[in-house]
This record gives C-alpha cells, structure tokens and sequence, in this order.
C-alpha cells in the first residue's frame, strides 16, 4: 500500500466538528508557498488533545488563512510516555536530534548541563519548533514538551523517584542496554545521555547511588553524543517500549 | 574516568613496529593545522588490517608529514558484520547516515536504488571519506566499505544467500523488530530501508518472496529513511548484534 501523506498542522486551539480556525502567519505562508495549497483545499490538524481532524482551507491570502473543521480523521491516542534527558550539543546535531528524538517518540525532552556540556545557552523555542515539524511528519498526535536547560542537579532534585532514569554510561562499566532491561519491572522511563567528553567522574558516582537510576551499557564502540541519544532511544523502544504497537493506519 | 582521546588516523599502508610512512596532503594537513601537532607528537594509526599503532611525527610541513611507527596500541579486532543497504536520501542526511552507522558498527554500505528514490546519483567516495572520518573518531579499527550504488533487482541477484536481509517494511503489516529477531538462528544479517515514498508495493512483494528476506516493522510512528536505518541498526545491534560485548579499552 502506497502512504498518501496529507499535510499535516500543528495548532495550539482546539478542535471539533464545524469549528473553524484562523492561521498564525508563518503555517499560512508555509501552506500557500511551501505546500502551494490553495481554497478548498484539504489538510489535517491536531493538537495534542483532541485528536487528528480534516480541515478544509476556506481563504487563504498574504500571511493569513481561514480554515473549516471538517470530520475526526484519527482520535486521540497515546503517544507514549518516555522522556530525554540529554547534555546539549552543537547547533545542527542539536536540531536533528530533536527531529529524531521526537519520530522516535519522546514525550518530554529536557536539556541538561553537566560538568563538560561546552554549549553555553540553548534556544528552547528553536528546539519546540523542530519538535512541531517533526511531530507534523511522523503522524504522531502530540508534540514532546521542550523544557528549559537545567543544571544535571537540578534535575536529579526534582526527578519524579516512580521514573526509572536510564543512563548511557560510556564507562564501559555497566550491563549492555537488553541485559540491564531485562527482568525490570514496569515504569515510566527516561534516557539520560551525556556531553561529547562523557560524564564527569563525580557525575556518574553520584548518579549510581539514585535508586532510580539504571546504568546500561551501549555496545563496545564510542559513539558520539547524538548517536547515543537516538541509539538508546531507538534500542529501549524496539525492547521496552511501544515498537509492539501496530501502525495506527 | 574520563576518557583521553587521542588524534587517530586511517592509513592504507601496512603498519608495524620500526616502521615509517609518509601521509597524504589532506592528512598532514589536519594534523599541522586542525590538530595543531608538529614534530615529536604521538598520535594513532589504523588499516582494518594490523591493529591500532602509535606513531610519532618524524617531520610535518605544508603538504607532508612523515611519521615513525611505535608500538602496538591495540591488536586487531573484529568489528562485527553487519550490512547495510538503503535508498540513497538527501546529501546532508545521507553524509549523517553513514557516520551514524560505522558508529553503530555497520561493515558494509549498499546503497541502493528503488522505484521511489528520489536521489540520481550518489557519490560513494564521499561517502566513504565520511565513513573513514567516523571510523577514526568511534575508536573503530576498520571502516566499512562503501559500494556503488545498484538497483534493487541487481542488489537482489547477486545477493548472498545465507546473510539474512531485515526488510523495514514501513506498511505496518510486519511483526515488531524484536518479535521478528526472538528465535531466528545466528547468521550474518543485513538491513534494508526504503526511500522517503516507501518501497513500491511491487518491491516490498518481490522481497517478501525471497527466502533470505525477513521483514520487520519499526513501531507506530511514521520513520523519516534516516531514522528508520538508524533506528533499525541500533535495535538490532542491541538485541542481536554486537552490544552484548564490552568496551575494548
């Protein structure tokens, strides 16, 4: 079966049968230039909430656009619930990333500054924007939460203890990912990964001694920081996570 | 502890001990003036072949560097045996394609034509620098061998019976990647992906006939072709591959 892709909007407003919706100018301009859709034509909106409509284009002009809400094309469904935790990298890693991060199913990313992290300032609104493309692209139903940098304390402080935190340790110490996987009982999950030059030592002892923190290993060669995150992501997914899911349609 | 890295290069010469070897322009080049090493500093060699050297320059100037072989830093190893073959994407995604690839331990990449791919040609010795550059940086000791491009029916043909080829079949009708591995015998594998429209359905029904071809599915969400290869080549090296064996150094 040949995939027909529509179009597919983000929008922040809710959605339902009959509504309609006005555009913010750069998803008009996207749609007229980028799509070169025109009046009447269709496209699908979701925000995260009230699952997937059709929606028709009923004016369309410099910067602005009109849309109908036409019927359900999809209902709200779980996108799952797995979490990034990852020492920002640089610029265009960064954004790629995220795009990947996001086909792969993250539901909250956070980024984290660690003791080697040489990324001084992220753009969060940069990265939520990759996120909306990519949440777009992949048919999910939801856009993962981009949150503001937090130092690697901070974030250990305020960890929710019922969320297993799974950290990618290049020590070369801890069990492969499926061994430590294996046998765990059942939680919500996060992946921590670290800054190109690795955790420091200090950061990794501390992060041994959290009860919810699960050492796992990623194979015998050193990968970089991105590799790890979407290598760690992808793995947990096909093993632990929701690749045991059907395609939705 | 935190983990020194060291410059490493790939050479095509024979390394040994007592040995001496003249570099390439563009090698001596990176050493002089993005590494900032001159006469007297040690850095790492490797062919796929000999094991990992050290090696102090002997002599550097503009365009030339002459270096003396040191000791063994590292036997040989074996790097594992993986394939991969794809739908040639975009330049930009396609370059980080395959670094993330010999990072996830990838030994040989086929790029492949399908009915649906959009990209005319394909500059393997590009490819290949991308791949040997990755190499140097993974602490890999060999860099897969990047073939020309050929259609899927000529890939098909010539193929080797006994290597198993993992079809990411993207039209949701597949079992789970890790369904699909779970009791399958050892034999050397390969990973297939498709172009950003998919395999055409005439493809993915030749393939599913083919007894050496073992279709898997990749999890609800729609895959980008980058991802989906990385995605595919990560899990599999973590459920079947090579993640089971520990960090050499």
């Amino acid at each position: 079966m040949a995939y027909q892709p529509v179009t597919r909007l983000y929008v922040e407003a809710s959605l339902g049968e009959g509504g309609s919706l006005g555009l913010a100018a750069p998803q008009a301009h996207y749609l007229k230039s980028v799509m070169r859709l025109g009046k009447g034509d269709e496209l699908a909106l979701f925000n995260g909430r009230d699952g997937e409509y059709r929606a028709r284009i009923a004016g369309l002009g410099r910067g602005w656009c009109s849309l109908d809400i036409l019927g359900l094309r999809c209902p709200q469904r779980d996108d799952g619930d797995l979490w990034l935790a990852f020492a920002p990298i640089k610029r265009a890693r960064l954004d790629f990333l995220v795009e990947k991060a996001t086909e792969l199913g993250v539901s909250e990313i956070h980024p984290v500054m660690t003791a080697r992290t040489m990324v001084a300032r992220v753009n969060a609104e940069r990265l939520r924007a990759n996120a909306v493309e990519a949440a777009e692209q992949s048919e999910r139903l939801s856009v993962p939460a981009v949150h503001e940098p937090v130092k690697l304390a901070q974030l250990l402080k305020a960890w929710p203890p019922a969320r297993r935190l799974i950290l990618c340790d290049e020590s070369g110490s801890a069990p492969p990912l499926a061994q430590a996987l294996n046998g765990l009982s059942p939680a919500p999950c996060a992946i921590l990964t670290g800054p190109e030059g690795g955790f420091a030592d200090s950061e990794l002892d501390d992060l041994r001694k959290l009860p919810f923190v699960c050492p796992v290993g990623l194979g015998p060669r050193v990968l970089r920081a991105d590799t790890a995150a979407l290598a760690a992501l992808a793995a947990f997914q096909a093993l632990a996570g929701d690749w045991s899911r059907d395609r939705p349609r």
